[in-house]
């Protein structure tokens, strides 16, 4: 009931954003407003970097009700209530060499037309000198995030054996398309998942129980040993699957890289409030000391949540894969493939939300918010 | 425990076959044994339609032992564990005009590529000229599909909200890649399903889900309410989601096929037994007489599950998603698409039933055991 004085209509919003003076600003509703990117051919890289640009259209309206750095710009229908998500194909004249020009930490050459198809690969350029992006999304306070979560539970009726599922199943397919099987020579399709005592944690058996099915060869750190019956099902798939669980994580920096050529994070997601408990602060520790990249689920851990953080970040994920809709500490993420996964949300609940969530391409469980550009197809 | 017996190890089973007097032949675990199809050119469309093409080698060995049309061909290793099921690619010079030559009731193009890639779409060649075809896949009996989905929910620790979900999600995932919605220009996506009172049913709600955030606009025909509480959640979802449900089918076939260009029939699955209630047998008819194509989940509704069958086959679908494992009435079909969806299949629960399932594309929930070539890219 509380729901319906925090969402706050379009032109409210509005309203409160050409009023500087409004205090009620900076509550979380107000950071469910829609973040556009529309960026120019300078710009496409700092979008990709998690960054915002501002248009100047918009900035016009809106530069002294929020700093430049909080909005990229406004393009949306004040009077629409079905929002639509633009999206523009970017003109790429060699992609290949603009992947090789962005990333010194390029371990894997994504094939993103094999797995997400054409509607992705739009979307899909980032570091480019002559390429240009067009993305519109919501993010999300910690706060909204907890409220979509329990309505999908008590008003929509999921399970969260279902949700689950879908938003395991989409972090394996996203890792799939970043870090195809067939690159990951060195270790044979090894892939580190440590996962939390919550449903975090949860995401990650799930996805590593796919990845399995994908032919990976997924090992799980899972330092809890679960009390829930959820969890317990979970464990027992993933072992029946033929899935190794670890008891520790080898000390040892150098073992970690040569047997695993992914580390996938799952464990804390939008819960998370700081600090990180003692033994926890360690695994981050470990896991951001290591020359591999890491793929982080939903919310990189140790982040705040927030958008602002007062804690340094100890983890640099290089794929971050948000589920139901970014959360405002997205932005910070500077790494390479930034997904969304969890395709699952009813657009009653967007609207409710004022969520304007990116189209999906076809029946695709993720679409890619920023990454490189797909290689150039060999003639 | 029982199962234990019923398992038998691929070397017994060959005992059996090379043995015509061994009366055990007629078991459903001998009609697990693995069925490959490996064709000539000329014998591409007779695997497409379902039926069995007995290569030279084997037939040498088998032939008397299981009559022709009910084996293809054997070419697993005999003392191989794991087990590998090859995929050739076929040599199309033409493909689109092998969809054309193929199907009188062709409606909508396929565009494999966009969804399931380069892996599916190397077996996805039917009826052309000159192409070929090597998919090997295992065929279940109903009492082994029983058992296999028993074993699931026991031993391997599923739910059957996640499950349920799979099944569902990859239904929709193969009607998106056969039946693409942008293709449906005279109802504007409109697609009825039709959901019996059990698990065939849930899938059919959940395949609704998917579809309508896919872009289509389901409608659901449920005719029992439903009192369990997953079947309420699932309703419930699907109500959510803005899903019109039809309290009666119209009989007049005209207001149906103008206001759907497809029917999905999700009423029975591998349980069914005949005869079809009076009731149902109505839907099921009123569903073979319209002029639209029809898809059906795992099994087409009032069809024996078993091979060979005493009842006419009212339903004629023009595509079948199998589940898990294709059933011994698959054979049977003779549509356009057979996919085979539900990958969720631990590989050791696949060897205890020596089941042979091809290689899934990449991270897609579906693969195409048979179906028209995809269109040539326009020059």
């Amino acid at each position: 009931m509380d729901d319906a004085e925090l969402v706050v209509p379009w032109e409210k919003q509005q309203q409160r954003l050409l009023n500087p003076n409004d205090s009620r600003g900076t509550s979380p509703v107000r950071k469910s407003f829609s973040y556009a990117g529309v960026t120019s051919t300078d710009g496409a890289r700092s979008v990709a970097a998690g960054l915002a640009v501002v248009s100047a259209d918009a900035s016009l309206l809106i530069n002294e009700a929020m700093p430049p750095n909080e909005l990229t710009s406004v393009s949306r229908h004040p009077s629409a209530s079905h929002k639509t998500c633009s999206r523009k194909s970017p003109s790429v004249s060699d992609p290949t060499a603009a992947i090789f020009q962005a990333g010194a930490k390029m371990k894997f050459m994504p094939f993103f037309v094999k797995q997400l198809g054409p509607q992705v690969l739009a979307s899909g350029s980032a570091g480019g000198s002559d390429s240009s992006l067009e993305v519109t999304c919501s993010y999300i306070s910690q706060e909204e995030a907890k409220q979509i979560d329990e309505e999908l539970f008590t008003e929509y009726a999921f399970s969260v054996d279902q949700l689950m599922e879908l938003a395991g199943y989409s972090c394996a397919v996203a890792i799939q398309s970043a870090y195809p099987r067939a690159a990951m020579k060195s270790s044979d399709g090894g892939v580190l998942i440590c996962c939390g005592p919550g449903n975090n944690g949860g995401d990650g058996l799930v996805c590593a129980r796919h990845l399995k099915l994908f032919g990976y060869k997924p090992t799980i750190y899972y330092p809890r040993s679960p009390t829930k019956q959820l969890y317990k099902n979970l464990v027992t798939q993933c072992e029946k699957m033929g899935i190794a669980f670890l008891s520790y994580i080898p000390s040892d920096v150098k073992i970690l890289e040569s047997s695993y050529d992914l580390i996938v994070d799952a464990l804390f997601g939008f819960g998370f409030r700081p600090p990180l408990k003692p033994d926890f602060a360690e695994v981050v520790q470990c896991i951001a000391d290591l020359q591999v990249p890491l793929a982080c689920i939903d919310v990189p851990s140790g982040w705040e949540v927030g958008e602002k953080t007062e804690t340094k970040d100890i983890l640099q994920p290089d794929c971050l894969i948000s589920l139901t809709a970014p959360k405002l500490c997205a932005r910070r993420f500077n790494g390479r493939f930034h997904f969304l996964g969890g395709r699952f949300v009813p657009p009653i609940l967007a609207d409710k939300y004022n969520l304007c969530l990116p189209q999906y391409p076809d029946a695709s469980p993720v679409v890619l918010l920023s990454g490189p550009p797909p290689p150039t197809p060999s003639k």
